[in-house]
């Protein structure tokens, strides 16, 4: 679609939705709008995919609001699956059951949910290699894990020091670093000062965070930064390899009303770090020790049982200590994206507000280091100056442009949030070469590969902010929206809309190969290491220690086993321990118990999972399995007697190991730790 | 797809699948077998809605283990919203703020998950209306409302004297009752009691609940049954209205190990029950008095806050007391769905291990008990004689039959769990007219209308329980999946895959036209009567209220009022009220406070959503828009400072009314209770 066939009004329409200008008659343009230049037939049999038949790619949205991951097919934008990662998943159990309640503990407490805005793939050489999956919580900094063998979260570190850990968890071209960026500024260490103190309280903080060895993620660094709102980041490859640029806003340091206040400097800046130059300091004893507490939640892949460790104290650096490690560039105007070229010679910014997309290079930017080509130094950061270090700007792009990806071939696209379109453009000659239009309100944008170092250049996904009249309306609450568009030939054309859950801030995206072979289908029960498995029918049974009452037990089609409990009173608190011993894809169960205040469980085949029941009267409790596994799953039920504190109704399961109560003094390992059998329970 | 094409393996290996047959190696049939018998162009353009257009159907999806519903549009398989219903829902704060906590209140406390099975449109002369959605809970017996002008849960009903609520929440042509029946049986009144006591002392009832008033639903009686399994349901019409029919299986009485021991009668019930009958007997003082209580949940509509009533007694009727009320009809085995024809003259079973499909004559059945034509009587339940009641079998319909649609042109389809497959027969011939498979083990189908009097026989959409190779692998756990088939012609095509969140067990789908005109786009601010509404942006303020703080703020784009806070104490609890005065469709906006052990909130526009937060330690913590609402949404945000419990840090806000205390004594209105301010709260 050519600039020209951008109607005048449906570029006022997109930007008064977006400013919210009110006492304005817009028309609704998705419903009359051409939306596409293909003919539907052909769009149609371009993001059909058949029953029985595959997708091309998998695609990880950010769930941003819903705090988790979602996974989608490309072309066909189906939902295969959401990720649970920083917030409570009834569905399958996530931070309900006692192998994941872990998972969401920070030093807070049990935090519920999150904010989870980015996607990042591990990368090996600059190019994602399908091992990881990252994302941030913006709320509560942390960065989440996903194992992308089975597709699930296997450790979460928190970031301290730091409020809003937005610019986060863009990895180097090797994973060894995934990073955290202080999105709010906030008094470092925390203190009960005047919010009035902002300018000479408030710090920021760059984190860099270990990344290459599941399990150990851990604060390996952090910058204590000027007081200002950093935003986005990406790391250097191939000639900028070592070095990492984030995005900053807010350095008029306003602390209300941001949208005015924030909003008066003509350009902030990008921080560019050069951590191989931080490595260096480290070693040459300039950092500090500095406090702050943060939590470390990992899943032991023997047991499956997620665990909590609380570390204290990181190493901060000062930039005034170490000579080379920031330096700032300016850019206008209220940077949000900060995108580096394939080549890793170009650095582009997305200013909200700026009226051109200004492209730095690397090149000139070490030149212009090695020149000392500074404005003034804040806080023992130079500022470079903009005409030292700028390779060219888009001219008249659009309006409010916020990301950029790149398609391999020399092209880069822009997301334009105010004008809500996609602009592509060539870099070096810095000419637009086509536009299309999206609705409404483009925020990030993906193209498979698209920030890495080999882009896959034939779709790319605008995800939207606003969708109004695109779909059929459901109440007050819609959905946010993502748009497939190829970007194979000269003009990008429009394939499909669909719906999202939550708001896909960002995403990722690979070729299905990478994954499909080594998706794992079911975990083998015998590498089931989780303390309370249940191998065999015959070794389910129940056991009481003080008021403590572990039930053991397996499902499997079409029953459970033990499926009769008696002997537990009112006061106890009971974990039943359920195992899956199905050996098939595929083939779940799931367990639920009458009137528990918890989520029921799902179980994957040869998986073990907990759920802790506290009865609260005397009575006769159903459970059932919850996930339809077989032409007898209704008959697949249980019962359990709950009788009065200090009854005489002995412990009873109806399995070959019945009951016991174990030895006073006895030591029992669970999840991790070592307790002792008490009379009351375990120590 | 005629039956000559079904090939032995493929039926075979579904069964494998099914029946968990271990050490035979099935090839995955999804990839590689035909399961189009349209062109792909064909198909593919038939399901393909264009950017801008709009789906023909709004489904309605059941999300089992998720507790939810989830709102699919038709052809296209787009999620276009998750609505939640029984479980926490981080993603709005569904289930955490104070608005919506009380809708998951049960006589068991907070339950923040359950297991929803069977959607059911509201009727009008037993057509869908789309007023309401009912949707039942599984593990802790609750019917709920769902207002289809707001896509919202409004309205939760406990169901006491019951465990295991499965044959629920299907409607009579009126809407006059939704019923609910115990899946599990238990003692009732509860007891601790032996569980081999079973068939002496667990019971099991049918609810009738009043269900044509919004906010009113209550238990209207009960009927106290034997204690078997009752399953599923469905109301008569046309000449069966007046008479409501539940399947039961277990008719055994076993209490353990149900796959073999309620599996040896060949035969077990549909319960026909005379609910006009159940009016007279109470009318006519043959009801007893019974205990249960029971929680009532309500949104009220102008306040928009969820507040929970505990209600105690039911009417019970017992059968032998009530001559005429309840029948049994013997029907082959173990029978699962009971549906009628569009007509109400035939009801069709579903025996997952019968060899035929029965259909019994509503006719038929009047006159045998017209001429008592018992084999015997269970607990004032006058079992009639099978040859006296069949209309008619279907034969070799397959293996495994579950659930019976009807598409209005005299034709049925029901699902085949174990052979995998769909069948077509026609109503009065029973000739099995067409059959095709589906992907794996069909539970529920679904017709638009097509349990009504009037379907909408286009789709037939598939429930399929079992996934495995049909959706690029996704690690242990995988998705449920729904197919879409069109059955506007005399054979079925298969036209579409896509996997759905949960697990669907049923379904139900109206025309777009029925509900699009009437969605309700965003809440009128003047009509916003939520106790902390802040209408205006000079109206926020803080008040103390002892250790209770309330913060009343306005969110619009871009930036909260008030957004400097401080005076909050820890000790504290804090309530922040915020209101989005936005009045445009889909301009939402979000709220989270750092470290909150809570979840964030949505703000549609035009509403107040509260969230609560107890603050830890003495510090800065920042707030946020979480919902990317304008250029400047990165700018939207606030801080809130937090002093030690007795500090003399003065409570401020930076709006126009800043701050105050309110006085001793003062009334306070909160969420429809009185309070009266006291020096430590309110009490």
């Amino acid at each position: 679609m050519s600039l020209s066939r951008i109607t005048r009004s449906t570029v006022f329409c997109a930007a008064i939705l977006t400013l919210g200008v009110s006492g304005y008659a817009c028309a609704p343009s998705g419903k009359g709008a051409s939306t596409t230049n293909l003919v539907a037939g052909d769009a149609a049999s371009r993001v059909y995919v058949a029953p029985g038949s595959y997708d091309e790619y998998y695609s990880f949205l950010s769930g941003g609001f819903s705090g988790q991951v979602t996974v989608y097919g490309l072309p066909s934008g189906r939902l295969f699956k959401q990720i649970p990662v920083f917030s409570q998943f009834p569905q399958t159990g996530y931070g309900y059951s006692e192998e994941t309640k872990a998972m969401l503990a920070t030093t807070f407490g049990q935090v519920p949910w999150d904010d989870s805005h980015h996607t990042e793939l591990s990368l090996t050489d600059g190019v994602p290699d399908g091992r990881w999956l990252f994302i941030n919580a913006n709320n509560t900094p942390r960065i989440a894990r996903i194992d992308l063998k089975r597709f699930e979260t296997v450790e979460i570190l928190q970031i301290p020091n730091a409020a809003g850990g937005h610019a986060s968890p863009f990895a180097t071209p090797d994973t060894k670093y995934v990073v955290s960026a202080t999105r709010f500024s906030v008094p470092i260490p925390q203190a009960d000062v005047p919010i009035a103190s902002y300018k000479q309280n408030f710090k920021g903080t760059l984190t860099f965070v270990t990344a290459n060895q599941p399990g150990k993620m851990d604060v390996a660094f952090q910058i204590m930064m000027p007081g200002y709102d950093y935003d986005l980041g990406h790391a250097g490859k191939g000639p900028s390899d070592g070095w990492f640029f984030f995005t900053t806003y807010n350095s008029e340091q306003a602390n209300t009303k941001l949208e005015v206040n924030a909003s008066q400097a003509d350009k902030d800046y990008i921080a560019a770090v050069n951590y191989r130059k931080a490595e260096q300091c480290i070693a040459d004893g300039k950092a500090k020790k500095f406090g702050g507490s943060y939590v470390h939640n990992v899943v032991d892949p023997k047991t499956g049982v997620a665990s909590s460790e609380t570390k204290t104290g990181v190493t901060m650096l000062y930039p005034a200590d170490c000579d080379g490690l920031v330096y700032y560039l300016p850019t206008p105007k209220s940077p949000h994206g900060v995108d580096i070229d394939p080549s890793g010679e170009y650095i582009v910014a997305g200013g909200k507000l700026a009226t051109v997309i200004p492209v730095h290079s690397f090149t000139k930017m070490l030149k212009a280091i090695a020149d000392k080509q500074f404005e003034k130094t804040i806080d023992g950061i130079p500022v470079l100056k903009y005409e030292a270090v700028i390779a060219g700007e888009v001219q008249k792009p659009g309006l409010g442009p916020l990301h950029t990806e790149f398609d391999g071939r020399g092209n880069a696209y822009t997301s334009m949030f105010i004008s809500s379109e996609v602009v592509k453009w060539k870099l070096g000659t810095w000419e637009v070469l086509d536009r299309i239009p999206v609705y409404y309100s483009v925020g990030h944008i993906m193209i498979p590969g698209g920030d890495s170092r080999k882009p896959y250049g034939k779709y790319l996904l605008a995800l939207d902010k606003i969708t109004k009249d695109r779909y059929l309306p459901t109440g007050p609450e819609g959905s946010r929206s993502a748009q497939l568009i190829d970007i194979s030939g000269d003009k990008m054309k429009m394939l499909l809309d669909f719906p999202t859950m939550g708001e896909p801030h960002y995403a990722q995206a690979v070729p299905a190969s990478m994954l499909q072979p080594t998706s794992v289908k079911f975990e083998k029960l015998s590498e089931n290491g989780n303390p309370f498995v249940t191998m065999a029918e015959s070794d389910g049974g129940i056991t009481r220690h003080g008021k403590r009452v572990d039930v053991k037990m397996i499902a499997i089609r079409s029953h459970f086993a033990p499926d009769i409990l008696e002997g537990i009173q009112v006061g106890d608190t009971v974990y039943f321990h359920v195992t899956n011993i199905e050996q098939d894809w595929n083939i779940a169960h799931g367990f639920a118990v009458f009137g528990a205040n918890n989520s029921g469980l799902t179980l994957p085949p040869g998986e073990t999972r907990t759920l802790k029941w506290i009865p609260q009267a005397p009575a006769v409790y159903p459970f059932y399995c919850t996930d339809f596994c077989s032409a007898l799953h209704q008959e697949m039920q249980g019962y359990v007697r709950v009788s009065p504190a200090g009854s005489n109704v002995a412990l009873m399961a109806n399995t070959s190991h019945t009951a016991q109560t174990a030895a006073l003094g006895a030591e029992v390992k669970l999840n991790g730790a070592k307790h002792v059998v008490s009379a009351t329970g375990l120590r």
